[in-house]
C-alpha cells in the first residue's frame, strides 16, 4: 500500500486508474500531454478505503491535502480563503469505473461572506459570484449536510414565481442574494447549526462526503447492475475552479470524438455559452450543437477539434470530453471513453482498425454482447419513443420490440394471426399450454415472472419480443380487459412493447427493422477468423434454423422435438396417444405424429443442409402434454354438484368422461416433475415414442439424402444418469435407424449421442462415453440439479432475494456457476475423452448464448456452444474474445 | 478356461463351488471325507455357461459325461440300460448359491421298458418299479418334455379316486402300471412323439433341460431378489440312485447339525420310512422327528449323529443334510451351510466361538443384518400365524408386527389411542399431515407405495411396522370400510401386521416381544469392540433416543425439527404463524413454538446426557405444513357454486376465508418443491424460524447444563449449496447461541455443521468446510439430486422398472450410488478434510442404516453412521463387518 495519498495532476497518468479513479487519472494523463487543464489533485481510493474502514479520514491525509491546495495555490497566485484573490475549488468523486450520476459533486468550494465580496471585486460580476454562491450552498446542503435538495428548489422555486420569471438568468443578482439568504437560514433551521465558513473545514467535510457517497443506496445498486466490486472505493478529486458563467464570453459543453450513437466520425456534442457545467445537463435552457462553435469562435473550435483529435489518437478510442471556456480559454475538465450504442460501438471499432488506429483484436474486444444485441432486433424507433412515456416498465426478458393487438389467451393469438392481424400474448404468466399461441405472437406480456420465467425462456428461444414481470398489469380473464396504472385496456386495443429496456407503450410505434450492415459483417468476419469455438443453434424448425444460419450459425446443437407437439394441430393426438388404453388408438396416434414430425425434420434438414443438426428426443413430463390438474378439480367439482343437484344422464356422462381425465391426469401426476418421468426415462417407460421419432428423424434424412441433399443427423438422448439408460434408449434407436435406411435402400452416417445434464451423467462421464458418439451439456438442467434449484420455482421464491443479498453474486440460469456446474463440466470433458478420445463435447443450455459462459466453455475446450438464432452473432463475438483473451497479448 | 468338464465325486472338493456348483462341490467334499456318497460326477458350471451362449451342449461333452457314466458303472458293477442290474441315475441342478427349488431335479433316469423288468426282477418289488416308474416319467415330462405337471397330476389323481383311496402308498402295483400307460400315452399326445426309451438319451436331454432351467422365469426372480450374478451359471451333478421307498427298511430324509429356528445344539430335522425325497418335503404324510429314529435303528442313528458332528466341525457351521437309506444303508445326498432365523444365526455364533469352532471375527461375519432385524421388532408368534393364511400381502415396508384396530384417518388415530385403544392407520397413502396419526399407531398399513413411500420412510424412522402397497384393499372414505379380497372390514376391526413379511391378517395374533438375549449382547460386544465407525441415531424425541440408547447409540446423528411441528396441537401454532401477515400474531406464534421445542429439545438432551445431538434446523418446504391444495381448490369451488346459488352472508365469510387460505397456499405452491424454498433458503427468507429454533435448542441446553448435566448440542444447517448461505445462517444461529448463554449465564459449547446432501456442496466442499464444524451426508437428498430422482415419484413411475429390467441393479434409495453419489461424498470429504483438518463427517440419511452403504463409509472413512434407532444393532455388525473386511485375513 502506498503511503502517498494526495497526487498532483502532474505526478500521475493514464495507468494509474486503480489508485486515482478514471477521471483523477485521466485528468493527470491529459495535464502530461500538455492540454490545458485546471490545476489539481487526486486523493487516492486507498484513503477512501481506509476511511471506509475506520469511519474516519485517515491520519496526517488533510496535511497532504493542505500541501496539495499549497500548490494549487502557487500556480494560480490565489490562495483559499483569500479576500482579494481567492481560490475556489471543485471536489469530486471519481472511481476507476465511471458511475455517472450515482456518487457526488460540489462546486464553488471555498465561498464565504469574505471570498464573495473579493470575487465580486475581482470579476466586477455580482450577479455571477451569488449565483455561483447559491449553487454551492445548495450542493454543499445536500451532499454535506444531508439537507433535502427538494428543500432548496422550493426556495429558487417560489423566488422565481414571485419574481414572475422562467429562466434562472432572469433572476437579478438581489434576488440571488435575497435566495442566498434563505438558504442559510434553512441550513441552520435543518442541521441546528451555521453554515461553514472557513473553507478548510468546507473542504474537509466535502472530502469526507464524497468518500461517504460510494455506500449510498443508488451507488450500490448501480454497482451491483454493473458488476462492479464494492470494495474498489472512490477517489476525490480536488480541481481550481474555472467559470464558465462569468460572462458571454464563457461557457461549457460536453462532447464526443465521434457520434455515439450511429458512430460516425465527426465531433458530436453540445454547449452553452454563461453557463455552468450542469445547466447543460439540467436541460433549463436548451444547448447549442458542438458545429455551431465553428461560426462562434472560428479558432476556439479548432483548437477544441484538435485537442479531440490529439485525444482520440492518444487512447485509441472515442472520448467523452467535457470543458469550460473561462472568457475566451479553452480548459479540459474531464475526459473518458464514450459509452455508445451498439451500431456506434460496431461501426467506430471497424473503423478505427481501418484507419490503423487499433489492430483488429482490439475491434473485436471493443464490442459487448449488449452491443449486438441492440442491433440484432427492431427497435422502437427513438424518435417515437422520446416523445412518451411508458405506460408501464416489467422485466426486460427478451430484447427486440413490437407492435400488435392485446390477446388474452393462445387460441385467440392463433385465431387472429390467421387473419394476419399481429397480437401481442398478454398473460398472467404463460405455461406450456400458452406456447403456440407465444409462436404466433409479434411479442409476449406477462404480469408474473422473471428472466427464467417460462415466458422468457421459450420468447428468447423463439427470439420473440418478452417483457414479463410487468406487475402493474391487472389481466380480467371475464371481462377481457388489462387495467394498467388507472387505464383499462380491451382486448384488440393496441399496444407496443420493448423487450430491451422493459418498456410498455399503449400506442402502436414505429420499429426500425435490424440491421446486419456492412461493418457488422466484417466485425463477424474477424471473429469467425479469430474464435476456437464452433457456434451453433437451438431451432426447432426450418424457418428458425435459416434465420440461425443468416446469422452465422455452423449447425444446430438442439431441436426440442416436444415443441412440435404443443402445436395447435398435434396436441390433440399427442394427447389421444397417451389418454388412450386401446393399442391400435395409440399405433394411430403415433404414426400420425410421426408423419408431422417427418416433414418438421425434412424443413430442418434442408434449412440446415452440409450442417450437423442434433435432435434431441422427447424430454419433458408427459403431464405437460396434458389438460391442467387444477382446473380439471374444479371441473370435476362443479360437475359433480351439478349433477347431484340437476341429475340427467348427459350431464351424467360429462361428469363421467371428466373423472376419467382426471384420473389418467391424476395417475401422471408427480410431486416433483422435472425429475421425474422424462427424457431417457420415457424412453424406457414408453419406447413406442422414440422409436416413432426415431423413425420420422431417419425418414426425413433418408428421403433427403435420395434427392442428394447432404444430410448430418446427430441424434441426442436426454437426461441420461446412467450409462445403462443410454444403452437401452440407443438399442431401441440403432433398431430403428437400421430399419429405415434398410426401407430406403440408402446411408445416412448418424451419430448418436447423450445430454450431459444429470450430476450423475458428470460423475459416470468415462462409462457413459463408451455409448455416447458426443456430448451436450444441458446446463439448465445441470445446474438445476447441482443447486437444487426448482428454475420454476427459485427465481420467485428466493433466487431474487438471494442476488439482492449477494448470496449469489449472479444468476446461475444465467451465468454458468463455475465452481459447482463447472467442475462438473470439467470432470465430464476431460474423463469422456479419456474414455473416447476426440469425444465432441458442446453445450446447448440456455448458457451457450451468455458471454461469460461463453468464454468457460472455451476454457474447457468444448468443440461448439449453441444457443438461440439471434444470439448467434453474440456467441462468434464471445467466442473470438475468449480466443483473444488465451493468446498471449500483443500489448 | 478349464477343458476338462465333467469331475468324478472322488476328483473334486469344496473349495470348488465355482467350477461345481455347492451341491457338487460338497458332494466331492465329502466323498473326499470317505462318508457314504453315492457314486457320481459333475458337469461344470463352465458347459452350462458355454451352453447359454451357443444354446447347444459343448462338442465333446457327452463323450466326458459317457467316460463318467463308465466310471459309475464299473464302480457300481452295474450299467445304463442293462436289462438285469441297470443303473439308474438322479440329474440335478446345483449352482455356486444354493436356489432351493428354483431349477430342475430328475430321479430315476436309465428306466425304460426293458430295465423296468430288471429291476422288478432284481428287487422283486414290481410296485416299487412301477413307483420308480411313474416318478420318472412326471419328472421328465414337466423338466425335460415341458408337458404341464399338472396334467400327469390328474391322471393320478383320477386314479386315486377311482380307487377310492387318498394315500399314494395306497395303490397297488396294477394301478401304477395303469397309470404309467396313461403317462405315455400323455407324453405322445402332448409332445406328439413317444417317450425316448434310449437312457443316454433322456441323459442328454435331461442335463441340456437343467442347463436351460438356469434361465426360467421363477430362478431369474430369485437370482434378482437375492442379487445372484446371471453369469455364474448352474452345474449338473449326475449321481446314482439309492432308494428309500424300496420296503421298510429304506427311508429318507433331511436335518439340521443344531436346531435353524433357535439355534439349539442339537440335530434337527424329519425324516419318512419308504419314501423317496420328495415326499418328505410334498406333505403327502406326516414325517416324524429325527430323534424318533434313536428308536427305530440306535446303530444308524448314532452313525448319522456322527457325521453330522463330523460335518459340522468340518465345514466350521451348521450343515443342512440329505440322506437315504437303502436296506438299512445310510447314505449322504447333500450337505450344505443350513439357513437360519436371526435368533439361531446368533446363538449358534457365538457359541460357536465359545466352543473354539470359530473365531469372534467369523462369529461377526456370518450374522447378517437381516437376521439382526428379525430380533430388534415384536414377531407374530409362529404358531399363531402357522394356522392361518394372510387375507393380503403387500410391500414389506418397516420390519416388525403389530395389532391393533383400524382407524382410516390420523385424527381418529389420535382420538382413539387417548382411550388406550391400539390402532393401525389404514390409508391410501400418506403425507405429512398423517405424521400425528402414525406417531400414536401400533402400525401402518397403505395401499399404494413402496418401500420409499412416505408412510414407509417414516414408519421405518420411528421403528414402527408397516406394510405398504398393499393394493388388494379399497378403502371406502365415505363409508369407512376395507374392503380387501371379499372381505369387508369396518373402522375398529382388528387386524395384525406383518411388517417383516408384508402380511396382513384379519385376527388379532398374539406377538413376541424384541428379546435382546444373552448371546445378541456378547455379539454386539465383540462388533463394538471391532469397529472402527462411530454408530449414533435418528430421533427426533426423547423417548426414541432412550431407545436408540438402549440399542447401543451413541449419540443422535439427526433430530428432524420439523417433525415436532406436525403433532396435532403444534400445526395450528404453525399455520397461524405462516397464514398471519400480522407480525404480533406471528411473533406470538413463534414465541409458543419456541416454548414446545425447548421442552423436546430438554427431552432429548437428557436422554442422551454426555452424547453428542445434532439438531437440524427446519428443512421441509412450508407448503407440507399448510392445508392439501387439491382439496382447497375443491372446497373453494363447492363453496362458489352454493353462494351463486343460495347466497347469503354467512356462506359469503366462509367462502372469502377459504379463498384467502387458497390465495397463500397458492402462492407457496411450487412445481418442484423438492428443489424449491426449504432448508437454508427458509433461514434466508424467513430468519425469525432458525432463529427461534436455536434459541429453543439453547434455552434447552443451558438450563440442563446449569443443573450440572452434560449436554452436547450440534446445530445442523441442512441444504446448503454455497458457502455464503451457511456464512449467513450461521451469523443468525451464533447471534442467537450469544444471547442465550449471555442470558443463562452459563456457557455451553455448541458446533455448528452442515449437511453435505446439494450436489453443488460436495463439489465445493473445501469452501463450505470453512464455515462448518462438521460435515453430515444427507445421502436421501444427494440421490435426489445427483440422480434428478425424485424420491416420491421415482419408484411407482419408473424405478421400479429399472430394477426389473437391469437398469439399475440396486435401488440407490436403498444402497448408496457408489459411482455416483459415492464419488460426491469422497471429493467431500477429501477436500473437507483438506481444508479443516480432522473435519467430523457422518451420514445421516436412510443409507446410514444399510450394511453395504456403511461398508462404503467405512471405507470413505467417515466418523459415523446415523440411522433409525432400530437399526443402531444392524450399524453396529456392519461397521465391524467392514473393520474386518479391511483387516489382513487370519486365513
Amino acid at each position: 500500500m502506498s503511503t502517498k495519498r494526495v497526487y498532483l495532476f502532474t505526478e500521475g497518468n493514464a495507468s494509474m486508474k486503480d489508485l486515482l479513479g478514471g477521471k483523477g487519472a485521466n485528468l493527470a494523463e491529459m495535464t502530461r500531454m500538455g492540454l490545458p487543464v485546471p490545476p489539481g489533485f487526486t486523493i487516492t481510493t486507498e484513503a477512501c478505503n481506509a476511511y471506509q474502514a475506520t469511519g474516519r479520514l485517515p491520519e496526517g491525509l488533510m496535511d497532504e491535502v493542505r500541501a496539495g491546495v499549497a500548490a494549487l495555490e502557487a500556480d494560480l497566485g490565489r490562495r483559499l480563503n483569500d479576500p482579494e484573490r481567492p481560490l475556489l475549488l471543485s471536489v469530486r468523486s471519481g472511481a476507476k469505473f465511471s458511475m455517472p450520476g450515482m456518487m457526488d459533486t460540489i462546486l464553488n468550494l471555498g465561498l464565504n461572506r469574505k471570498t464573495l465580496l473579493g470575487m465580486a471585486m475581482e470579476t466586477d460580476n455580482p450577479r455571477f459570484v451569488y449565483d455561483a454562491n447559491r449553487r454551492f450552498l445548495m450542493m454543499f446542503g445536500d451532499v454535506v449536510l444531508g439537507i433535502p435538495r427538494a428543500k432548496f428548489e422550493a426556495i429558487f422555486d417560489a423566488h422565481k414565481e414571485r419574481q414572475g420569471v422562467t429562466l434562472d438568468t432572469q433572476l437579478s443578482s438581489e434576488d440571488l442574494q435575497t435566495i442566498c439568504r434563505e438558504y442559510l437560514t434553512l441550513v441552520l433551521k435543518e442541521s441546528g447549526e451555521g453554515f461553514p465558513g472557513n473553507p478548510w473545514t468546507q473542504l474537509e467535510m466535502a472530502i469526507e462526503a464524497v468518500f461517504k457517497s460510494w455506500n449510498n443506496e443508488r451507488a450500490r445498486v448501480y454497482r451491483r447492475r454493473e458488476r462492479i466490486p464494492d470494495d474498489l472505493g472512490t477517489a476525490v478529486n480536488v480541481q481550481a475552479m474555472v467559470f464558465g458563467n462569468l460572462d458571454d464570453t464563457c461557457g461549457t459543453g460536453v462532447a464526443f470524438t465521434r457520434d455515439p450513437s450511429s458512430g460516425e466520425r465527426a465531433l458530436y456534442g453540445e454547449y452553452l455559452m454563461n453557463a455552468q457545467g450542469e445547466d447543460v445537463v439540467a436541460g433549463v435552457r436548451t444547448p447549442h450543437p458542438i458545429r455551431d462553435l465553428q461560426a462562434q469562435d472560428a479558432a476556439l473550435y479548432a483548437q477544441f477539434e484538435g485537442m479531440a483529435k490529439t485525444l482520440e489518437e492518444h487512447f485509441r478510442d472515442m472520448m467523452d470530453l467535457e470543458f469550460t471556456i473561462e472568457r475566451g480559454r479553452l480548459f479540459m475538465l474531464q475526459c473518458r471513453v464514450g459509452k455508445r450504442t451498439g451500431q456506434a460501438a460496431v461501426r467506430m471499432a471497424v473503423e478505427m482498425v481501418e484507419e490503423e488506429l487499433i489492430p483488429q483484436e482490439e475491434a473485436i474486444r471493443r464490442v459487448t454482447g449488449e452491443h449486438l444485441d441492440q442491433l440484432l432486433h427492431p427497435r422502437i424507433d427513438p424518435a417515437a419513443a422520446s416523445r412518451l412515456e411508458p405506460v408501464a416498465t416489467g422485466i426486460p426478458a427478451s430484447p427486440g420490440a413490437a407492435v400488435g393487438r392485446i390477446v388474452l389467451d393462445a387460441s385467440t393469438a392463433e385465431e387472429w394471426a390467421r387473419l394476419d392481424e399481429p397480437v401481442l400474448l398478454v398473460r398472467d404468466e404463460t405455461n406450456p399450454d400458452d406456447v403456440h399461441g407465444m409462436l404466433v405472437a409479434q411479442g409476449v406480456l406477462t404480469a408474473r415472472g422473471g428472466k427464467t420465467s417460462h415466458a422468457a425462456v421459450v420468447a428468447r428461444g423463439f427470439g420473440i419480443p418478452c417483457v414479463a414481470g410487468c406487475d402493474a398489469l391487472r389481466i380480467d380473464m371475464q371481462a377481457r380487459t388489462v387495467a394498467v396504472r388507472g387505464q383499462r385496456l380491451k382486448e384488440g386495443d393496441w399496444l407496443t412493447l420493448d423487450g430491451t429496456e422493459g418498456h410498455v407503450y399503449t400506442e402502436q410505434l414505429k420499429l426500425i427493422p435490424p440491421e446486419v450492415s456492412g461493418h457488422f459483417g466484417t466485425l463477424m468476419g474477424w471473429c469467425d477468423e479469430t474464435r476456437r469455438l464452433a457456434i451453433r443453434a437451438n431451432a426447432d424448425n426450418g424457418h428458425d434454423a435459416a434465420l440461425a444460419r443468416r446469422f452465422g450459425a455452423e449447425g444446430i446443437g438442439l431441436c426440442r422435438t416436444e415443441h412440435m407437439f404443443f402445436e395447435e394441430d398435434r396436441l390433440p393426438i399427442m394427447r389421444q396417444m397417451l389418454l388412450t388404453d386401446n393399442q391400435v388408438t395409440r399405433d394411430a396416434a403415433l404414426s400420425k405424429l410421426q408423419s408431422v414430425q417427418q416433414a418438421d425434420f425434412e424443413a430442418l434438414f434442408e434449412a440446415m443442409e452440409g450442417l450437423p443438426v442434433t435432435i434431441r428426443l422427447l424430454d419433458p413430463p408427459l403431464h405437460e402434454f396434458l389438460p391442467n390438474h387444477e382446473e380439471l378439480v374444479r371441473q370435476v367439482t362443479e360437475l359433480r354438484l351439478a349433477t347431484n343437484v340437476l341429475g340427467g344422464p348427459s350431464l351424467g356422462e360429462v361428469l363421467e368422461e371428466k373423472e376419467k381425465l382426471l384420473r389418467v391426469v391424476d395417475d401422471m401426476k408427480e410431486s416433483n416433475p422435472m425429475m421425474g418421468l422424462r427424457g431417457v426415462r420415457l424412453s424406457l417407460v414408453f419406447p413406442g415414442i422414440i422409436a416413432m421419432q426415431t423413425r420420422a428423424i431417419m425418414r426425413a434424412a433418408c428421403k433427403l439424402r435420395k434427392r442428394g441433399h447432404d444430410v448430418q443427423p446427430e441424434i441426442m438422448i436426454p437426461l441420461v444418469g446412467h450409462v445403462r439408460e443410454l444403452e437401452r434408449a440407443r438399442a431401441t434407436v440403432e433398431r430403428c435407424v437400421e430399419e429405415v435406411q434398410a426401407y430406403f435402400e440408402v446411408e445416412v452416417p448418424v451419430r448418436v449421442g447423450t445430454m450431459i445434464e444429470i450430476p450423475r451423467a458428470a460423475l459416470t462421464a468415462g462409462e457413459i462415453a463408451e455409448a455416447a458418439e458426443f456430448f451436450s451439456f444441458g446446463t439448465n438442467d445441470l445446474t438445476q440439479m447441482t443447486f437444487g434449484f426448482s428454475r420454476d420455482d427459485a427465481e420467485a421464491h428466493f433466487l431474487r432475494q438471494y442476488l439482492e443479498d449477494k448470496v449469489l453474486q449472479d444468476n446461475p440460469f444465467e451465468t454458468i456457476d463455475q465452481h459447482g456446474v463447472g467442475r462438473l463440466m470439467k470432470i465430464a470433458v476431460e474423463e469422456g475423452r479419456a474414455a473416447r478420445p476426440g469425444l465432441k463435447c458442446g453445450i446447448c443450455g440456455e448458457h451457450g448464448g451468455e458471454p461469460r459462459s461463453i468464454a468457460f466453455c472455451h476454457g474447457l475446450g468444448l468443440d461448439y456452444v449453441s444457443c438461440s438464432p439471434y444470439r448467434v452473432p453474440v456467441a462468434r463475438l464471445a467466442a473470438a474474445q475468449a480466443a483473444l483473451a488465451d493468446a498471449p497479448s500483443e500489448g
